[in-house]
């Protein structure tokens, strides 16, 4: 394929992870060294970022803190949930990216995210296409969830599953120190898919994890739940479960929707749960005599860069520097994703995945790697996740604590010129 | 003073800490070593391992495993909360504890823990001088809350003040993804005293910090609250709070109890409260129209030792070899003690205060520490609580999880035996 000539915009989308900029100081540094890249913009909050021509240019910043990326959590550009509406139905937004594409000769599009962001960047590149732009469009995959379709694993996921299982194992230390027993409920990230949860068994398989785990792949029955328990508890005293947030009964009803009679009403007429961990206590508490705990593991998971896994740091890297490279090299409409090499270590290569096939899929724990009881994890999930987790990554120190990185963020036009 | 040949006896007592089993690896070892110490034991659950005569020879374990204890969190030997009655009201407990004492020939008696540890220190220490029964009894400070009496600061708060810090900076990358704004409120332990609140101070320093905090030594307004919240939302959008679960209002009520109105019974008939950040999200939702998150540190932040302070790890094995050596030279009633060294740079030496002394006081954050808003803290609490933070300590890793030590604890008795 020919070259072509032009500049690159990357942008962020969803929920942070520990490791979404490390891609982006994958994209960044390959942009940068690129020929045919003519400037290496970052998106502010992504696809909103490039509507309202609020972008920054990424050779202004030095080296160091763009290096620094790969040990900030979260989202450094900023981050958004917008949904593109079908071009069909309303073209305005593209007619707009389309618009700020040909002012400022973009030609390559970058798109860090899950599901709904690589049915963005697949929107976009139809669009593209049909308006007769020629613009290579890639999707990095990123998300705590790992429920992305079409690679063995997403960006982010191992490092979250790491700092579950650590986090689990200092928590069966803390929560047995007493004789007379308790019973801990920790809540884990997941609406739809059990795979954060899941990863509380890499705690069980070190000799310091959850009794029982519940994921979101199997309806929910409370009877069955407080029976669980109550026979770990008789047995043994102390009990640690691990839940996913989103566990449903078999009508497909939220467990946490249960506390909504307990729930409070605010001013602005939202009701406000007290979230899934309270209402099993309060559930639990009902049936058993015990002391009994709820812990939300909440934001903390997703963005603990200081306990990163160094083997998904490594990849999210490698990812976003292989979306430019393919890119540049004429590749368009993809997805970068990961496939396992066949054999007895851990060695996984990049493969692309087309963004129509991806786009809204989720992928969710296979039945077969949950136990036959469907309460605790089997020995294929132990040997799926171990390698995700392995080597450490942690931010540089100052004062011994983490020096993140510090963009100038330079505006690749003054706001005052911005339509 | 005359050399004292016997046992030593070593129990653990409160909540756990990152650090308390280093204290024990400090003793441990140092009496081990020690040739008029003739058996080493480890009481399990503090002082009810006395009473229940259930103590672990300590000379039975793997070096290398006590080495570990170094980098395990929480209590290895159990922890108990179990409060002596006056010998004057009940001498039960303390005829008992005398009668196992004398059994082992146990001369040494050291004890790790918080107000109340020290308070039961110092009453067997009393009981066993009526008694004219020579043992010489130590106490070893240890309390994430930092409120003990008589020592610049307590082994357990510097890891714990860590902790904090690194995990609300992840948090503040995390919390400003969005540019719709959003209000994160960090609820944060310590009942009466707010040094491990302030700890967000540090967090702040560093530049990715809470806006406001709110120490319970000082009474808690919620107008004042949402009004100060409201303005920094006003002015920035994004807001942290950290507040310390302790807070009360002005008539001495606690905070957390304001969601009693939406609190739920259970059928044991216990009031089950939300936890004081749902309290303060619901107070703001009534008020300010915003996304609006609690997360509750919880466990976390007490056992995390994969984030220890490397000085407070030393020091707490410090005090527990001091503590031992001591009491060989002759010391007896005495808690071990830190006192910050004159000059620039931070040095601790040990000192000795009286348990007497130390017993049932609470040493609170000062009020000229705090500023004048009552939202926030001043340099010179920076200056006190950086150099507690310093330097890393983890523990060991096998397939980069935590390898936490695995004692065998060995009976000194075997259960049959026991009277």
């Amino acid at each position: 394929m020919s070259e072509l000539k032009g500049a690159a915009i990357f942008g962020q989308s969803g929920g942070p992870t520990a490791v979404i900029n490390a891609s982006a100081a994958g994209v960044f540094q390959e942009a940068l060294k690129q020929g045919s890249i003519t400037a290496v913009y970052g998106a502010a909050h992504g696809i909103k970022g490039i509507l309202e021509e609020k972008f920054y240019d990424m050779s202004k910043e030095d080296p160091y803190e763009l290096e620094l990326l790969k040990t900030t959590p979260s989202s450094a550009l900023g981050s958004v949930r917008y949904k593109l509406k079908k071009a069909e139905d309303d073209e305005t937004d593209y007619q707009r990216i389309l618009e700020v594409f040909k002012k400022h000769n973009i030609r390559y599009f970058f798109y860090n995210g899950g599901n709904d962001s690589m049915d963005t960047c697949n929107k976009v590149s139809k669009y593209m296409q049909q308006a007769g732009y020629e613009c290579r469009v890639m999707g990095v995959p990123k998300t705590i969830d790992n429920d992305l379709w079409g690679t063995d694993h997403c960006p982010g996921y191992g490092s979250a599953a790491k700092y579950i299982a650590t986090s689990i194992m200092e928590v069966y230390q803390d929560a047995r120190v007493y004789d007379q027993g308790q019973i801990t409920i920790l809540e884990i990230m997941g609406r739809n898919a059990g795979w954060l949860t899941a990863s509380a068994a890499l705690a069980t398989n070190a000799g310091c994890g959850p009794d029982l785990i519940y994921l979101p792949e199997l309806p929910f029955n409370v009877d069955k739940f407080v029976a669980e328990v109550n026979a770990v508890y008789e047995k043994q005293k102390n009990v640690i479960v691990a839940v996913s947030e989103g566990i449903k009964d078999q009508d497909g009803r939220y467990i946490s929707e249960y506390g909504a009679d307990l729930a409070y009403k605010d001013s602005f007429g939202h009701v406000q749960l007290g979230g899934l961990a309270s209402t099993l206590v309060n559930i639990l508490r009902e049936k058993i005599d015990a002391k009994i705990r709820g812990i939300e593991f909440s934001l903390l998971q997703r963005c603990a860069a200081h306990l990163g896994s160094r083997t998904d740091v490594n990849e999210a890297v490698l990812a976003g520097q292989m979306a430019v490279k393919y890119a540049v090299e004429g590749k368009t409409d993809y997805m970068v994703a990961f496939e396992r090499a066949p054999g007895s270590g851990y060695k996984c290569e990049i493969k692309l995945v087309n963004l129509s096939e991806v786009a809204n899929k989720e992928k969710k724990v296979p039945r077969e790697w949950i136990n036959e009881a469907g309460n605790g994890m089997k020995q294929p999930f132990i040997d799926y996740a171990l390698p995700l987790i392995q080597g450490e990554s942690s931010p540089p120190l100052e004062n011994s604590l983490p020096r993140f990185t510090k963009l100038k963020k330079v505006l690749a036009l003054e706001p005052a010129t911005i339509k």
